[in-house]
């Protein structure tokens, strides 16, 4: 969801072994180290590794990325570091796309890090697995979302907080990287190896091809709603209805609460109903934002950009909260309007790890599923602009389970 | 402390009985309606009508006061309403002065309605009252905060949260007043008439010089420091050291919090530590404020001007929350970095007239003391000048009652 810490909080010292000091320490026992076992095969990997050897060294796999910023998203190729004891190796099948990955690529967070493969939704089948690896069995199906290593140590990540670690969280893409020196590289890969922690297991049964876009902006949406304890007939204002968005009716809808969407779009209004809303009302609708006055419990914006986020803390009840979640700077917030009301402006950035598994299983057992258009990798760069141009229903979902085989 | 809302919540329709009707209720054993007694007299008074009548009809007290945008604060006169059957009536012994008076009068916050007298931290003598007053007896001490009414019915009010009532707080000063229909006029003056429920008790043996400031100072302060349940070694940082940030620091020592001290002026490093601060800091330290991140679980900002929020938000704990209390506009904050820890800026004002005399009774028995200088009432301009030039350590109380007979 944000890399935005990437680099000031670097870790000062890599927590993971080195590759000799992990066959050591594995002892006699895992003599096979380290892979458990290697499942299948595809054209590209073939190309670098044998199926049995693979994840043994580091490994070239294709991917999509840009080689400049704001530059198109091409194949190119990235290497994948070799599997460490703890390492979950997984074979993408789906990666969705979110719009950090669009802010990333068109440097409006920064400039970023070339080649930029972004992807921090990604669901894949765990083909190999490191020696001491325990979540996992080859065969499994596993998540990741935006984060894949954090120092494990700090107050943060003792609280289940890994995404906010104070060491320095490490994000899955765009982010300095203490395994390879380099940078990470995020989803729109061919393969992607992962510490297991990092690895969200996604249960037998659920639905594949729409379970990418809970492991951003399911959790995103899903952490709020679990923190500030939304109820049934709470009233709770959802801000913008794009990916985020639509998952925080959903979400926010089986939690009972009465939602209402607040969106520029016209053509939204009628989706919101349909996705479980009370109410749809346009930004520009004055008299409705007046009549909504002191209403909500909670309201969660997943607006992207700058916006002027006032009359969204007008809308609050006592003591309430306005959570940002979707990292559009909020401006025109005014002292003495906040001060009426005790209100709280707050950022929240995804979920820790426990909670990304909670989300998982908490859509899984209630069939709640993003709604997604299934695209192929070469239709990324159009894909973007139809998400620049809110026309996404919503969220791109991009096939590499197509291509590979018993997928 | 704030005005912002007045004109925009003005209660459509008076609260208050009209004249006859309180007369008729009161019935036949309060037949010395609307007093039950009247103490001492001086000059001022002894021009309009005598000791026995005051206040059965309306009548005109000497104020000070502004007839124009940032004008001088000069003597003038104000009509003060007759007693209603639950209305206090005070001959004022001390009026400090807020920072807000100033933003006011020189209209920082909107052109002021004229005159203008402000004053919102009171002090008086009961020297009358209604005939259905229960609260207060003639020689009683009482005094008066930021607002002298609400609707009394809504969520808010119900709430003990009168000072934001959703139906139009009447605030002390430049506030429309339902009774008069005119504005409010505050403690610059010498009586004062307010319903008994926003006349706060002063217990008996307090110090009376230095009270006036604990009812908006203190309780501004001290709102917030209970709402976040400030506790034993807590870390609690006070951004700006003026009237409400001493009173801050005071009042979370008090909770056996650690306070760290944010203040611009180096000559006041020292007073923060007197007060009770552990450590007190130039917001120009950078080395320091890199130090002191993640470090608060509370940051009560007292700053008055539109100032550079974001550094304070940095050095709060995961989950905690940065409360301006000092109305000055919060510039500056970065979405994703207050995501990074789930931090919350908040807005707070003053507090409700439960917790009000709680705070008095709170200082009374520990024997908290706002630091103040007396000043005479011609004294007020320079007054004003030096506050706003940060050279008030830590109040100016205007004294009222060195030329009232018997004070």
């Amino acid at each position: 969801m944000c890399h935005h810490c990437d680099g000031k909080h670097d870790n000062p010292a890599p927590a993971e072994p080195g590759r000799r000091e992990m066959l050591k320490s594995a002892g006699a026992g895992l003599a096979a180290l380290p892979l458990l076992g290697v499942l299948s095969s595809n054209r590209a990997e073939a190309a670098d590794a044998s199926a049995s050897t693979l994840g043994q060294s580091p490994f070239s796999v294709r991917a999509y990325g840009a080689r400049s910023v704001g530059g198109r998203i091409e194949p190119l190729r990235i290497q994948r570091r070799a599997l460490g004891p703890r390492d979950v190796l997984l074979d993408v099948l789906y990666a969705s796309i979110c719009h950090s990955d669009i802010h990333t690529v068109h440097g409006d967070w920064g400039a970023p890090r070339l080649p930029c493969v972004p992807g921090h939704e990604i669901v894949g089948r765990v083909i190999a697995v490191g020696g001491a690896v325990t979540k996992f069995r080859v065969g499994d199906i596993g998540g990741v979302g935006c984060m894949v290593d954090s120092c494990g140590e700090c107050e943060n990540c003792l609280a289940d907080r890994e995404q906010i670690c104070t060491n320095g969280t490490t994000f899955t893409y765009n982010a300095s990287d203490k395994a390879s020196g380099g940078h990470t590289f995020g989803g729109y890969s061919d393969k992607i190896v992962v510490t297991e922690k990092f690895v969200i297991r996604i249960p037998s049964g659920m639905d594949l091809v729409s379970t990418a876009p809970i492991l951003c902006a399911g959790i995103t949406t899903f952490s709020p709603i679990r923190h500030w304890r939304v109820r049934p007939k709470q009233q709770v204002a959802v801000v913008g209805l794009g990916g985020l968005g639509h998952m925080a009716v959903k979400l926010a809808t089986s939690a009972r609460a009465e939602v209402t969407v607040f969106t520029t779009t016209p053509g939204k209004i009628a989706d919101a109903k349909r996705l479980g809303a009370k109410e749809a009302v346009l930004w520009s609708d004055a008299a409705a934002m007046k009549r909504l006055a002191n209403t909500f419990d909670l309201v969660i914006s997943t607006v992207p950009y700058a916006f002027d986020a006032q009359p969204f803390l007008d809308v609050l009840k006592l003591d309430s909260t306005f959570v940002n979640v979707g990292l559009g700077e909020a401006r025109g917030i005014h002292a003495h309007a906040m001060a009426f009301g005790r209100k709280s402006l707050v950022g929240s950035m995804i979920g820790g790890i426990a909670e990304t598994q909670e989300v998982i299983d908490y859509c899984f057992a209630r069939n709640i599923r993003p709604e997604i258009e299934l695209i192929c990798p070469d239709q990324i760069d159009a894909a973007y602009a139809r998400v620049v141009g809110k026309d996404v229903r919503y969220r791109f979902v991009i096939d590499f389970a197509s291509t590979k085989a018993g997928a």
